[in-house]
């Protein structure tokens, strides 16, 4: 199946929408490609960058006449877009988003939208702790994996012309029910955010170690945490709103898990601690093989050389 | 104060202590660099890669005339090390540690020491998830910080000859208490490789999402954990052991930060996941600034390219 549309709109232009408009553009997969944002700025940003081959207005602008909408926007956002859109697609358009909830996001989508038009949910997981149009690269989803959650009744050409595209764009693509999807990254992606955040803030409020010391000595491990919770709030605010019951059950998994290695600390049960460290250090290995992440040290940070012995 | 020493002995030749042998030998600071290890295996490895100018078959044998002795392994074997080396090392020797807790190490190696030797034990905060004599480059401690815990009673001229050598192979050096150290060192980098650890575990056990999934959907945050949680499990079980007091006490304030926010999710209180999440992001920025982590997006991971339109 083609992955090339004749008008391709793109409605939200930050990270992960100006790195789809990006990766269109450079492989040239509409004819036109339309882009707008709800904020004046970016669209004036966009505009200078060249994110689009043109920059509309208004959403009701961007969406005439187009073949493929895709909504990028907070998890929050995408339910009011579907609506104010939907008087105004063409029919047979097909309408995506990449939030990052599936379940309540797709049905909200749904009830917005007239049956004349295609709606197939998905979410590339991938990104970087940067926001907004100039941290968006084409490259971003090579290799990365795009879910479509699609409903049953979903028309199943709709489904692969998506497909195609994300395929071309350089992502492997998995489809699975919304329900499970949200399930799935609650571990993957939720809880780690959830932790990340909370452990970066502990670290902040402590009474006995300044913060200086903090982000001195964070090299022992705490930097890597720093990463993922230097993303943007009020995408993340949305994922928790959205996601509460997934991520409320991962929660109480890690917190039991957590009780377990606590309890083995304090009762010195040293065969305990080590017996998981190695169970754990076999799941890095297997997500190196997978090509899901660098099989470098360090995630590959570039280190500084020393100077040559005389 | 020169950093150059007749002969420096490293006892010790996994990650930490290979990359110090690499760097004293390209920057040529011993006349005479002796290593050598409990495991005869490393040993052989050592002698094949040439970590020292001379890998010695004891311990004893290896700090024999040695005018820096510093062991290189895991915390629960120090204090045997120094027990056996004590009757064996030079009037004058400075003997140090790179252990990562230094209260109980430090006072059970000054137990063993006899006073006609120097004891400054120190902690280079460095370090990549590998492990093993191959792992280590001279580079590890460029712009990195050493922590230096003297006790009180220690020689200053000691103190400042080993923070000249550690400062000559890129380290930035302080000096503080070693139980300061082990409540800074609890936060900054064992607490975070226990949440670390346990995340990585809880995933690996879910009923409704399976392991391969897991790994394949990694990128949206959980391989950030799992680097960490690929660390060496003996250096691990070691350090919780031996620095259990502080790190639950850690644990503690985290347990605290992680209900805050299960409740806000549980309630739906937007607003204070929003100014938790916007307070983290500064964090990010202040370690940046720093140096102590690259100003990269995704920690500088690689990109494959894209095709270029025809």
């Amino acid at each position: 199946m083609s992955a090339h549309f004749n008008r391709i709109t793109i409605i939200g232009l930050g990270h992960i929408g100006s790195s789809i408009a990006r990766a269109i553009k450079q492989l040239g997969l509409a004819n036109e490609l339309v882009a707008t944002d709800g904020n004046a700025t970016i669209r004036k940003r966009a505009a200078e960058i060249g994110l689009g081959d043109r920059v509309a207005e208004t959403n009701l602008d961007a969406v005439r006449d187009s073949d493929l909408v895709i909504v990028c926007v907070p998890v929050g956002n995408i339910g009011k877009i579907a609506e104010e859109i939907a008087p105004h697609l063409k029919t047979g358009a097909i309408v995506s988003d990449v939030g990052s909830v599936k379940g309540p996001v797709a049905r909200e989508m749904a009830s917005h939208l007239p049956d004349v038009v295609h709606l197939v949910p998905a979410h590339p997981v991938a990104g970087t702790e940067d926001s907004g149009p100039d941290s968006g690269f084409a490259e971003l989803f090579i290799n990365r994996w795009c879910i479509l959650t699609p409903l049953p009744e979903a028309d199943a050409a709709a489904v692969e012309k998506l497909a195609a595209l994300w395929r071309t764009i350089g992502a492997n693509v998995e489809i699975m029910t919304p329900d499970h999807h949200d399930l799935v990254l609650a571990v993957t992606s939720h809880l780690p955010h959830l932790i990340a955040y909370t452990i970066v803030g502990t670290a902040d409020e402590l009474e006995d170690v300044t913060q200086a010391e903090v982000l001195k000595f964070s090299a022992g491990g705490f930097r890597d945490f720093t990463r993922i919770a230097a993303s943007d709030p009020t995408m993340w605010r949305d994922i928790f709103l959205a996601n509460k019951e997934a991520v409320l059950e991962m929660l109480g998994a890690f917190q039991e898990d957590l009780s377990k290695l606590t309890r083995a600390i304090r009762r010195g049960d040293g065969e305990a601690l080590f017996d998981h460290f190695t169970r754990t250090r076999a799941i890095r290995r297997g997500i190196v093989n997978l090509g899901q992440d660098s099989a470098s040290a360090n995630f590959g940070r570039p280190n500084e050389q020393l100077p040559k012995k005389d």
